[in-house]
């Protein structure tokens, strides 16, 4: 049997500021493996289908030594993981047939991959009407993030006005559509013209564009908040404490305004005591135990029948996985960031 | 009649940083009132015992445009407001007869004061073994913020660990306590030696001068902690948050190193959502209706009996306040600050 390429991203070197594709994350084509004799001690061989590429994945760029996060830092020299999905093409565990689909949080950045067992991945079933790079995305990660939280901590009540940032963001674009469906006033914003169209979109009733307009001035007249959604931090975390209502709740999901320049510090904390305000922040992974099972019956149905909406910006082959990484740093994705790494 | 002296102490001017005596608040003896003849206007006559001098206070010695905190500002000219203890000597109010005891949150700098209404007043019975002065400290608003805040946010749970800052405060002390009471491992820190024993002696497992140790050496050691008591901000916050657990509480109950001195940012925020950390803000007055009834049927008996320890540091007579205020600004104090108007 001849040897198949097996290309793969390597992460190649600590980032100062933005990872620069050839320098952080280097392509590399010129590994080989050999799909029908390949060893598998006990394992699974899987093909690797579409990767995931989210902001969190900054924060596993830095130095093995530096403990400071919730997911272990990437190893130099070896390739990237991200959420993705697989299809298992050997076996020599009983459970993973060939033929089956496994989705979780470390699939390699490679094409092809030997797993050892099950472990952090799960089996997916596929709706006809919804295609693979929706399970990393609306029906993956970032939508198991926006539909967890909101579930555990939003405390949403009808008639209440939440303020989503990153709106047309894969988890905010959620948020944005659970908030509407639970009957609240939303207020959501972006940075550029063309997503605050689609936050428009998804329906909610306040749109703009953060970086020409004033976001206390919209949040003055269109306030206060009760749930702030923050995915950014810094001073939007800073105007969201201004101008929240009494017993607002803040759910905390990132600060990608920090990730790669350094945090701001808040200054507009002793709102948090002022206004009797509570903070929850969380992780998907911490919360799936509890809701992954009502998640996977509810939210791929309603993205398939196009009742919740989802937009996706795919690239194909592991050697755009570099660029598109940067590009969501700068924040210039206009949908969900997935590289379709192979057809089945 | 004669008339009586009725001294006051006026809210001078807006301070820049600490509140000075005589300039930020002046003590002023030219005032008369006649008791028996002074109109009532459908009020009630009443002669101050004891005023609480708390934190607070600072963040109403602001302009009367400013409309950035939970308390109302002083108005200049007029006499400083707190909690404290009146006697009704008389009344056009048949609820308020002459003889009870009235406990609030506005009561005049001032020996005595005609007030128009029971508004945001209660009556208080008095437990013959504590003083009036407790009603306005452990028995008062500093130990229903401890009381009610670790009831409603602290969700302890035995052998958790906790650390609490100014521990030696009137609010920091009852923690300690509660804490202790309720199973946990208790790490506590103030400003002097002197105050370190006394928290030692409220039973505190860890206790620590944080000007002549490294809070962060001893919460490395002593931690990860699952409640975190503050009262301070600033680097004690993200002291903190660099050594919570995961799922850690944290209870902002305020944050005195900035009254005075401006607000500096937490950097630390990002463990928030890394940890699961959930933050809860509160203040007394929004907690009341909840807890006061079981607070009064709880506390003073405790603190009568010794089972619950306090302390305090009264002054006496009403040119003593603008030297109180400044010291505990100054953390200076050594419990918890009273000013003694007048005896009964």
């Amino acid at each position: 049997m001849a040897p198949t390429r097996n290309a793969r991203v390597l992460f190649a070197a600590i980032p100062e500021g933005f990872p620069i594709p050839g320098k952080t994350t280097v392509y590399d084509s010129s590994q080989k493996i050999v799909l029908g004799t390949v060893p598998l001690n006990g394992g699974f061989l899987i093909k690797t289908l579409v990767l995931s590429i989210d902001p969190y994945m900054r924060a596993r760029m830095r130095m093995s030594t530096e403990k400071d996060s919730y997911s272990a830092p990437f190893v130099l020299g070896a390739p990237l993981k991200s959420h993705g999905v697989g299809l298992v093409l050997r076996s020599e565990n009983p459970d993973v047939t060939p033929g089956k689909y496994v989705y979780g949080v470390s699939i390699p950045h490679q094409e092809y991959s030997v797993l050892p067992n099950m472990e952090e991945l799960i089996f997916l079933e596929k709706d006809p009407n919804l295609p693979w790079t929706v399970y990393v995305g609306a029906a993956g990660m970032p939508g198991k993030t926006a539909y967890m939280a909101w579930k555990e901590y939003s405390q949403a009540k009808k008639d209440e006005t939440a303020f989503i940032t990153t709106g047309a963001g894969a988890v905010g674009s959620m948020v944005i559509q659970l908030a509407k469906r639970d009957g609240l006033k939303v207020i959501a914003c972006a940075g550029s013209e063309e997503k605050v169209k689609f936050i428009q979109e998804l329906g909610a009733d306040v749109a703009f564009n953060y970086k020409t307009t004033d976001m206390r001035t919209v949040l003055a007249r269109e306030g206060p908040i009760n749930i702030f959604w923050d995915n950014v931090g810094g001073d939007a975390l800073d105007a969201a404490l201004e101008h929240a209502a009494v017993y607002a709740r803040f759910l905390e999901c990132g600060m990608i305004s920090a990730y790669n320049t350094g945090y701001r510090g808040s200054k507009k904390l002793h709102y948090i005591f002022t206004k009797s305000i509570t903070v929850n922040g969380f992780v998907v992974f911490r919360m799936k135990p509890k809701y992954d099972t009502e998640f996977y019956e509810t939210i791929p149905r309603l993205l398939a029948s196009g009742e919740l909406k989802y937009r996706e910006e795919v690239s194909r082959g592991l050697e755009t996985v570099g660029h598109t990484i940067l590009r969501i740093m700068e924040g210039k994705n206009t949908g969900k960031a997935v590289v379709a790494v192979a057809e089945e």
